[in-house]
């Protein structure tokens, strides 16, 4: 799993310099963040609108596909910000690690 | 980065057949599958304004912090679903693994 | 206004019947109620950084135009759905009639 | 319709310079914009699940109520930022007013 996104970030980071039409990624980068916000902002509705099918349809695999949309692009976010998904994962590690405190930390950040 | 998403999916696993006052998630689930999704998109739309303030201000601090709320409650929306968020890792994997053209998945997706 | 969103409203039903590519509506019906979420979902978040970035610049005609997206496609979302616009308005006004209550009425509703 | 409109931007004015805990809306200004936009973006939201299980149960009743908030927040918005909602009916006015072409004037904005 970490694997999965340390690699990813490890990709995005060597995008950077590349041309506009070299891939979808250089392509966003040059669009610029609110371009990439917008698609963070699209694939969580399309997240929220494939759970709600999949509570009907008994089928996830939408809903799979547009949470990895929804982590990517939130990953390219975070690459455009200069920021590693690792401090992400190290927020919830640090709540995770209050000894079960978890969810009152998320909430007390919502 | 694994442990992250794995120790937090046994966590919400755990939290299934709590009392709806007993924790945060607990009552997350207890509100049902709406509230969830709810939350997924009020953390979206947090996690847009804190990228637009930290593209002005330089202070990641709020991004990091609201970044972990989406994953967190897509996390909820996944357990609530029963599903794990290696699925998804696994879709992003295979995106991943193949050769380079992960953009040109995550387009497809999209 | 009430003339704006009245003669949108015949405008939308009138499209109802007309083949997916004879125009911009024709072919979001035709697409479903999902597709025209996902605009809903799309033109709030666009609105919202427009927001962001009229906040900085002074420059308020892309939120202008943003707002115009979010509720042409709310209007669309309604018409797909047999309602009227009117319907909301009521429920605008009856919160607004209510002697100055309307903020307490809105707070009740979120 | 208009009335609603022009009529709810008239209270969105004067609530302007009145005490925080005086009203909801007194509140939400002196909250700050980036409050009402996680509003707007939460009341999209709201909005959208309501048009999903509209279109199971054929009940519009919280698809109407979810849609005057997301309405009735976008005129907060505004307001927060100086403008009158007439400006965005103008600019649906004008795409309307293009002798049918409205559609294709939103699909350019999209």
């Amino acid at each position: 799993m970490s694997d999965t996104f340390t690699r990813l970030a490890e990709v995005l980071e060597a995008r950077k310099g590349a041309e506009p039409d070299s891939s979808y990624v250089a392509s966003l980068y040059h669009k610029g963040l609110n371009k990439i916000l917008e698609k963070v902002g699209e694939e969580s509705v399309e997240t929220i609108i494939a759970a709600k099918d999949a509570a009907i349809s008994g089928d996830c695999g939408d809903l799979i596909k547009e949470t990895a949309d929804l982590w990517f692009h939130s990953l390219v976010m975070l690459a455009k910000l200069d920021q590693h998904p690792q401090a992400v994962l190290d927020e919830l590690d640090r709540r995770f690690g209050l000894s079960g405190h978890v969810e009152k930390a998320a909430r007390s950040q919502s």
